[in-house]
């Protein structure tokens, strides 16, 4: 990040929430096409998430559009952003990847999106996080009550688009998006809880799980979602969720190992900060796992608050534990089976090539 | 309320969200038809709800039985009960009074009572309350995130509930329901920003719309879904919908006068309890507005905090100033116009008789 402001706790956004949007500001050489792709998707859907957000009630609009980048606390017009579009344009690129029109599937690629940041609204609100997107987080500009409404009254919306939509994928896209909801806020609770446990106490099958419920999920409902709505039979859909959910573990893994090495030339995120923040991410219970030397200094220096050198020190112990080379063979190899699960669904390469850009881009700094 | 551990947190509960769970124990020789559609509902709707209750993950289930009074914090089973079913047995007498299945509508029934909890659950942690239905609060329990997620589950369930339903009904319920969502959410959040503002500065109006918002759109949610899974067309669901939304009104205003002058006799609730709150309760907000010399006493004493007798002082000044009078002659009007539009969409009197003892029910304290 080149925002001299940003703190610990915004970095803890972007691992969280798989939302690291200031990178697209950086992106263009890497991945001429995925910029292009996300572009387009933000022009196609935000007419329509505009629509829905200025159907609300006007707190909870003007709540919204703040959110969104699109207003200053005070009302004023502002010309942020408002996030990458990720999630549209998984859905948009599923839907063209499987023979459909994605005009027809704008509503739900909204209803994605507004589902999104009904959960960012929700989670900055739990994890007390102060910033977002380069700006005061909701919650600090309208409080706490009127955040948490807001939240609510996205998810409702992202309901109503799909409710209200005739497309006939619409009913099982709003089930399966509901089911989603569910999926996150267990992971969100459950990443809330393994933080509140010992470093011992936590097993590296626990994180995964709650890392595909907390980043997978909702990848994978947005290419369900896309498929669906290209009128695909059950086993293209499930594929379609799988390559959504393993791309976003791969993007988790790689996230976590940037939170402890740093990729200070591409994003400016400073190294060892997961670490200051005594963060449980995968590297980090991979290496406690280990049984190794290594795991029982990681672990004890863990447990004490850190003296001059101990982030380094610990870094040192994960990657000597092999917690760092862990995350990054375990990211590939998600990677890989995000690529199978596409192959089996979409045999034309070329059809499948938006799809791919998009899951290179969230995974990108690894390369 | 006969239990001697209530306090004015957990009587706010009933006056704000139209939850008087208590009084049902209480109600059998006022309301035998009442109590009988009541405890049918229940029995109907419960194994429902439990099911989609338990098809939560770990976490979230677990809060939400606590919360429906299944099970105690620990999670060992509680013969605890959830609350009086209003809202899933509106919807099931309006199914049955508009000539439909209700045993078709077993769904849409308990996707509103798990639209009514979510309220429930934010609300309460957004009040601080501390107590609902004589136990501790989910968030005094499990903590504030994890009653925000769980409240956040519960809306997701609700729309899955109708999402799932193969009922020719179920996707225009979905609709309606989520919009209901976003109008108990602007309710809430204006009934937060009307009691920030000074007493002087809110108005019958505002406070009329807030009501309708928090108390009375899920009450026509419910009848309006019950019409729409019998099939009824648009003039009829509209005019389920303005039954309960008046039924509702009515119930808000007795509610406030309650909340004043008590009704100690039937409910135990103490006198005064929205006095010394400084609630700006709809009777009060009238005195307020009546422009006579009353209601400047009525302002200076809600200006400042309460020396001995005061409380009494507010309360003559509210009736002096007509707040009384205009609450219970308001509440007729608006239980005249409930009673208008259903017997306009409902010409047969019997069949209308389940929504009509409901009606009566939830606003007999006046009698």
């Amino acid at each position: 990040m080149t925002d001299t402001t940003t703190d610990v706790t915004e970095h803890d956004e972007y691992d969280e929430y798989g939302e690291h949007d200031e990178h697209d500001e950086h992106a263009g050489p890497e991945s001429p096409e995925a910029a292009e792709i996300l572009a387009s998707a933000r022009l196609c859907v935000d007419p329509e998430l505009r629509r829905a957000i200025d159907s609300l009630p006007g707190a909870m609009r003007r709540i919204a559009r703040y959110h969104f980048g699109w207003e200053h606390a005070d009302g004023s017009p502002a010309a942020g952003h408002a996030g990458k579009a990720i999630r549209p344009a998984l859905v948009l690129a599923a839907v063209r990847a499987l023979g459909g029109d994605q005009a027809m599937a704008v509503r739900a690629a909204a209803a994605v999106e507004l589902i999104h940041n009904f959960t960012l609204l929700h989670d900055d609100v739990i994890d007390r996080d102060a910033t977002r997107r380069h700006r005061p987080t909701a919650w600090t500009v309208f409080g706490e009550p009127d955040a948490i409404l807001a939240g609510d009254a996205l998810q409702a919306l992202a309901q109503l688009l799909l409710a209200e939509d005739p497309h006939p994928g619409a009913p099982a896209a709003a089930a399966r998006l509901a089911s989603c909801v569910v999926e996150l806020c267990a992971g969100q609770q459950a990443d809330g809880a393994l933080e509140r446990r010992g470093p011992d106490e936590v097993t590296l099958d626990e994180c995964l799980a709650m890392a595909e419920a907390k980043t997978g999920a909702l990848l994978g409902c947005a290419c369900a979602l896309g498929a669906l709505y290209a009128g695909a039979g059950r086993s293209e859909v499930e594929a379609l969720d799988g390559f959504g959910r393993e791309a976003g573990l791969a993007f988790q893994l790689i996230d976590d190992v940037i939170g402890i090495w740093g990729d200070p030339g591409h994003t400016g995120k400073p190294a060892r900060a997961d670490l200051a923040a005594r963060k449980k991410s995968l590297p980090v219970v991979a290496a406690l796992a280990s049984g190794t030397p290594a795991a029982a200094e990681l672990a004890e220096l863990y447990g004490r608050p850190s003296a001059d050198g101990d982030l380094d020190r610990m870094a040192h112990a994960v990657e000597t534990a092999g917690g760092r080379d862990w995350a990054l063979l375990h990211a590939g190899d998600r990677m890989s089976r995000a690529i199978n699960q596409l192959a089996g669904a979409v045999p034309v390469p070329e059809a499948a090539g938006s799809l791919l850009a998009l899951a290179e881009f969230v995974t990108r700094r690894t390369h």
